[in-house]
């Protein structure tokens, strides 16, 4: 199968991040609709997450026909390739309703099971952070930042981040107090700008639970760039989603890892 | 005592809006130096927050000699009118030290007891919320667009934020539980950016505990000239801090205050 050069891909990938930020923003903080598609809790989309979805699918289908799409609203879309995009419209859509603006567009290229590379647009702030071969990248205007974690090796000094108490129960909810009792601030809130934020170096810690593929894997290549450890709470890929740990350095992602497994034993 | 024509004084406000925006931009991001000026539990205070109020003191100081000070560093300065300006250098310390922007410098002025008029500046994001004599605005570049609350008028339908679940404690911590398995929906984080979310209408209720007066009384301005309620959870104006519950309609106000006093009794 023909290889597509990963430029031209990329470029493409970044095109996607610009018409998703206009459309993003032409709906941020107006009345926009928001329906309940949570069956027995409220899980909202609004018209916004449907329209940038509808764009960029349609962008990539007629790009890359052969290529596959996982997305939140419309699902899967196979394709006759091993390139698949996965894309979350707005990754944050309590964020945007509320009128705040850590949210964000992800967009992820995978080949086979392997991440190719992966980008958070936060149009608002003019900020793209992106991760690829060339390594972790915070674009804004015409500048383009190295993004490097910080080296915080011990859970007592760590800053952890967390989209929502309510993410976990159960023993998972134990393990996770267990956890934020060990650091030294828990902020809740944040939801994929928490991951921007650990990339970045000015969070030490992420851990969250119930996320999509599409919400994790186009992180992982800005993470991993920026030399992060992400693993799910058995310490294995989180390409499937899940519970998800994500540390700025290997030391931390160790003690966090051991310190949630130990707490459920 | 010789009145002072509001219109200076607003604009002298905006003047220390723009000067404290200019330092904490300088400093968002970098490398701080955070230090802990908790007793039992970690209270950050970052060089920003220091340079900023020292910055605002001294140019108080120099324009209103016989003006009086509240603000978070260096506390109280007594003046010899009944003119008083509570400053906040930095409302989300921890949200600053994380890179997140929903951060803001508080000024607010009062006479004797009457708040007169207040502002959040948010330079990241180039904001300035403003309320005064002429109404609650959102200031950003050349425009300005008037603050009006939405009419969400029951709890169920009503999205609540708080800054963070540990504001809260013993039977208050019930009482807060109760009233967020009432709501649609909860959202944490957000610092002082919740109340100008809740101005802007894009929030129905915002429920906080442990703030002191300059976390609050810059922000009743805007909230009340947005068609906001505040209060303290006893349902008395909120001017020593405390507990607080801000909403954006009278019926919400009262439905909020009920449950929260009757979950205490």
């Amino acid at each position: 199968m023909a290889e597509i050069d990963i430029l031209e891909l990329e470029d493409f990938a970044l095109e996607l991040a610009h018409t998703a930020g206009g459309i993003a923003q032409a709906h941020f903080r107006q009345p926009v609709t928001v329906e309940n598609k949570g069956v027995s809790s409220f899980d909202p989309v609004t018209n916004a997450d449907r329209a940038i979805e509808r764009v960029l699918r349609t962008a990539i289908v007629a790009r890359y026909p052969e290529h596959g799409i996982v997305a939140e609203e419309e699902g899967e879309r196979a394709g006759s390739s091993d390139y698949t995009w996965l894309i979350e419209p707005i990754d944050g859509t309590r964020a945007f309703m509320t009128g705040s603006p850590l949210w964000g567009t992800l967009i992820g290229l995978v080949r086979g099971r392997k991440p190719l590379f992966g980008l958070l647009a936060q149009p608002v702030l003019e900020e793209v952070f992106f991760g690829g071969p060339s390594g972790s990248w915070l674009i804004k205007a015409e500048r383009r930042d190295r993004l490097r974690s910080r080296a915080c090796t011990s859970l007592a000094r760590a800053v952890l981040a967390s989209t929502h108490p309510d993410m976990f129960s159960g023993e998972r909810a134990a393990a996770f107090d267990a956890l934020r009792a060990r650091c030294l601030l828990t902020r809740f809130g944040g939801d994929c700008y928490n991951y921007a934020m650990l990339a970045a170096g000015h969070l030490d810690l992420v851990v969250e639970g119930q996320l999509k593929p599409y919400d994790i894997v186009p992180l992982l290549p800005i993470l991993q760039g920026a030399g992060c450890v992400v693993t799910d709470w058995e310490g294995q890929p989180p390409l499937a989603g899940g519970n998800v740990i994500a540390a700025g350095s290997r030391e931390l992602h160790q003690a966090a890892l051991e310190l949630l497994r130990g707490s459920r034993l």
